[in-house]
């Protein structure tokens, strides 16, 4: 397409667009304090996002209606209500208005106050909760051999004779691979999934005073009652759900960066976090040719998916 | 209130909801790698939130409609739509349903994709965007005397002069206070308000080779072609709008944790800021007995004001 119709808001020229400025090798500083400490430990780290992508055929829980839908341009999601084309052929940006039939939604972040409100709201969480060091036990092989299976605290015993004690104040996320068929919308349907046990929670909780724990599947165990969960929510802790790439992440050692909206009352949080790992483990590096970000084919709103694909 | 209302879901007893397990100082392991790091660097650091907490209410660009809502329950936010009232009294949880009118709202992270459909969205954007080195430069006094100043080059040099060369890959964040009206709705009217330099982004860009810098207000600059940001969406660089907190912040030596969710093809996101600044600094310090989360009065869904307050 002809690139010059993006510029229906701009004079800006174009033709410089693809003269790259001059590589820079990340700067080897002596700086004191926290840039001193990013320089030695996180110049070369490797960094692995746990978060899905999010779409409107994203798998929600069977319970919630499933009427999610991102729309191209900008105003409310219905018919009735303004609505105006910012797209690229018109306007030389563009934007994207959203209707999420939830907040329990993808890779979420709970917070207690989901199912009590004299517990914080998401936005009501911490400034503090936003680095992190991260365990990870993994439960795959034995959700191989039973999809049901739920995490024990004897798993977590054994986990700590090979790694050593779970830090207090540290995320635990649980590797099941059941995120390995996502998006399958199936997933969304099984009642027997990989789970977290309640002892295993109040082990974490009350023995080792985690942060929070995460899990692959969209719910924390498979009991009637979400017994898991009501403890977790009922007693002021948060928990990740939806969580993806586990099998990236070594069991010890790596740091998790959290991220969300900050929505005002907000009952579920749309959440980002990235594991960051020494160097030698999996995951993306800082290229030493990092900005600007590349180019690839045109993006562009499929009306029929209900996004914008290249 | 009645709490036990709150269990038509669970049969989870409430009564030991206010045991809170003893107090564990935070582990001053000897661990090696990055769990040492964290021991040594995070453990006692400073966080400040740089995001604005978001509300239908929220200040928006006076070019888009003002149409965000949130609502109490689940489903799609028009009359001919499933909806579910998952409520603290219907169901002993509750959600939220999201209308957002635009993805450029509140505090955000612009992706070039925003302008440009051959440069990254929101999601194609690398795991390696997640903390990095903090840079602030202030002009807060320049703006006090001039509500329409600029950051300029000239500007940066001084700031360098003070503190050192602007490392490569650093998030440089541009402190103007205009955020210190939010979240007042003539803020989004205002034609004259403090802008960053189109000479200044290029200096960063091109001879710093920053990763992205930030602003206060909702556009990068006042000039009617928005020449700014159409520069940086135009060449493959992402941009923060909206920013706050950043006069509790020092001018160098923190980092940044940066977090959005990734939405497909997404042209704009709704990001949290946080800074992590060295012990002695302003901002929340971990506190030792952090969880469980405190509880306060009950938060409940005003449909006057269309979010939950308590």
């Amino acid at each position: 397409m002809d690139r010059r119709r993006l510029l229906k808001l701009t004079s800006v020229a174009l033709a410089s667009a693809v003269a790259l400025p001059t590589v820079v090798q990340a700067q080897k500083s002596k700086s004191p304090g926290l840039w001193g400490v990013w320089d030695s430990a996180f110049a070369r780290a490797r960094f692995v996002s746990l978060s899905h992508v999010l779409a409107p055929n994203t798998p929600v829980w069977s319970g919630f209606p499933t009427t999610t839908k991102f729309q191209q341009g900008t105003g409310r999601l219905d018919e009735k209500s303004p609505y105006a084309a910012f797209t690229y052929e018109k306007t030389g940006l563009e934007t994207t208005a959203y209707a999420f039939a939830t907040d329990q939604f993808g890779t979420q972040l709970d917070p207690p106050a989901h199912w009590h409100q004299c517990f914080p709201a998401i936005d009501e969480l911490p400034a503090t909760l936003a680095l992190r060091k991260l365990a990870v036990i993994s439960i795959a092989d034995k959700v191989a051999a039973d999809p049901n299976y739920h995490l024990t605290a004897a798993d977590i015993a054994a986990w700590e004779r090979a790694h050593g004690m779970i830090p207090a104040g540290s995320v635990v996320m649980v590797r099941s691979d059941w995120s390995k068929r996502w998006p399958d919308p199936e997933l969304a349907k099984l009642t027997e999934f990989p789970g977290v046990s309640l002892a295993a929670l109040q082990f974490l909780h009350l023995q080792r005073h985690i942060l929070f724990h995460g899990h692959e599947p969209l719910d924390t165990d498979s009991t009637p009652t979400l017994e898991g969960e009501a403890w977790l929510m009922h007693h002021g802790y948060a928990q990740a759900e939806g969580v993806d790439n586990l099998d990236a992440v070594p069991a010890k050692g790596c740091l998790i960066n959290i991220g969300y909206p900050k929505f005002r009352g907000g009952l579920g949080g749309y959440a980002r976090y990235v594991a960051i790992c020494p160097p030698g483990t999996r995951g993306e590096r800082i290229p030493a040719r990092e900005r600007p970000l590349p180019t690839a084919s045109p993006l562009h709103f499929d009306a029929a998916l209900g996004y914008r694909v290249r």
